[in-house]
Parts: C-alpha cells; structure tokens; sequence
C-alpha cells in the first residue's frame, strides 16, 4: 500500500494551500512523507521556476520549506498525542515566520530533498528546522516556527 | 511618461526569476518602483494564492518580498554610486537569507501593498526590510540579505 503523505491527512476544508493544498489544482502540491522522526519530501521544479538560468528560484525553496514545515509540525504533533494522523479534532498549524539562509545556488533540473525535523516544542508553537538539498548537498537550511491554528481562523465546516 | 519598473532595467539574461523575472511568461512578474528612499510594489494575488480560504499563501509573501528586497537593494545601489539605474556594469543581487515574520493572517482579494527600505549597507551586502499591508495594515515583515551576485553566477552574455 503507497503510503499516505501527511497533507492527504489534512481536512478538506483545510487543503487548498497554494504550496501543499490536495485540492489546489493551480498549486505546488508539495507532499512530504512522515517516517517517525522526520519528514521527507522530494519536489520535481518545474523548468520555469528559475532564478537565474540554472539555478532554483529562491522564493519556491521558501515556499517548499513553508509547507514542508508546517506538515512536519502536524505530523509530529500527532505522534506526540499518540493519535493517529488525520483524526479528528485536526491539528494543522500556521507560519509565525520563517527564516531561510540560502547555502549556495540551488541547481535547476534535479529533484529537491526536503527534510524537516522538530527542534522544539513549547505550547502551541513548535519550531522547525528544514533543509533543502540537491544531490545530497545542503542548498538551504531554515527555521520555521509553526503554530497551532486559531480556531477563528478555521473555516466553519458547515458552510464549506 | 510611465515610471520603469526596477526589473525593467535587469539585462535580459538576468531577467528570467519565476518571480520577478519581466521574460519569465509563468511567473509572477512583480514589478517594484523605486521613490529615491524607497522601493513600492502593488501586487494582486489570484483567487487561488490560498493558504487556507480566505488568507494568503505565506509561500507567496515570502517569494513577493525576497523578489521586491532584492530590488530595492539594486536600486539604492545604482543611487549611492551615483548610476542611472541600468546602465552597465549591471548591479543585480541574490539572496542569502530572508526572515519573514507573519505578522497577522492576509486578507485574499485585495492588493498587497509592498515597501522596501535600506537598512545597512557592508561591502557587496546589504540588509533590507520590507513590509506586506492590506488596507494600511502590517500582516509580514522582513529582513532579507541581499548580496551582489557573484561573476560566475552571471550567464555569459554571449551564449545566452
């Protein structure tokens, strides 16, 4: 069985991020992989999404990491409640910020390695250190500070 | 006569980046104008630029400021020595870091309104903060390190 990546596991009404969204069929559709201490994801650029001629465009590696993150705090959230991820009730984190050093140029026409892991837990927040590398080489490293979602900003179930 | 764009005068060869880039046909296209002291840009995200409904994808923010930063620090550069922006030998800029905080969540369906400013110039690096406001409202601040582009990095003008 192909294993779920964590943003299957976000609500409906919850998944139609630009960067990871299932249901955003305009979006990146960023999908990482949770294997019990850390989240991978591999993402394909396209040959558009370019800086300068071959390199990565820097603000789709912020992106990646954005999203990445973010799962990577749900995920291991979950785990840290013994819950199952996916049950209910959600728990799906925003971005407090986001802090990216770029290493060195990233090489376009190869797929990115993501890899996240939780730094971190105090209260609702939860920071998050993500890197980004091609051909196991660190091109970007970043810490993301995630928090729980405010159930203000969670749109009502009833009318989505 | 209308105003250029700061991007407007990138050589074409370094005119391709997925956000800003005025040749990269699937991009973003952000455009920002630079006042004397400050860079601005307006930006209109599409309907889909979602994180969740209603707010903007921070992946989003994070890409318009590290375009617009970068801008700004061309800009301001062209000015302290005395250039016309664009002439020759062209001044162009990457990023090593970007710092985003996410202030409050950003309302979709109203243009961003975008403001960079100098803080720091040292050597070839210069510190820039830039805002993102709705309606007069701060929702992400940031500090990007901008640094000029190295020679290598510069397509040969030849081959391109």
């Amino acid at each position: 069985m192909k294993q779920k990546a964590i943003q299957d596991y976000y609500p409906d009404e919850l998944n139609h991020c630009y960067g990871c969204g299932q249901l955003n069929e305009h979006g990146l559709q960023i999908k990482s992989f949770w294997d019990g201490e850390e989240a991978i994801a591999i993402f394909h650029p396209k040959p558009y999404h370019t800086a300068f001629p071959g390199y990565v465009y820097g603000g789709l590696i912020a992106s990646i990491i954005d999203c990445h993150s973010i799962g990577t705090a749900a995920a291991a959230a979950y785990q840290e409640q013994g819950r199952e991820m996916g049950s209910n009730p959600a728990l799906r984190f925003v971005t407090a910020s986001l802090h990216v050093e770029y290493v060195s140029p990233t090489p376009i026409g190869l797929p990115l390695e993501v890899h996240g892991r939780v730094e971190e837990v105090k209260g609702r927040k939860v920071l998050v250190h993500t890197t980004v590398s091609v051909n196991g080489e660190v091109c970007a490293k970043a810490q993301v500070l995630a928090v729980k979602m405010p159930e203000h900003l969670k749109p009502n179930r009833e009318s989505t």
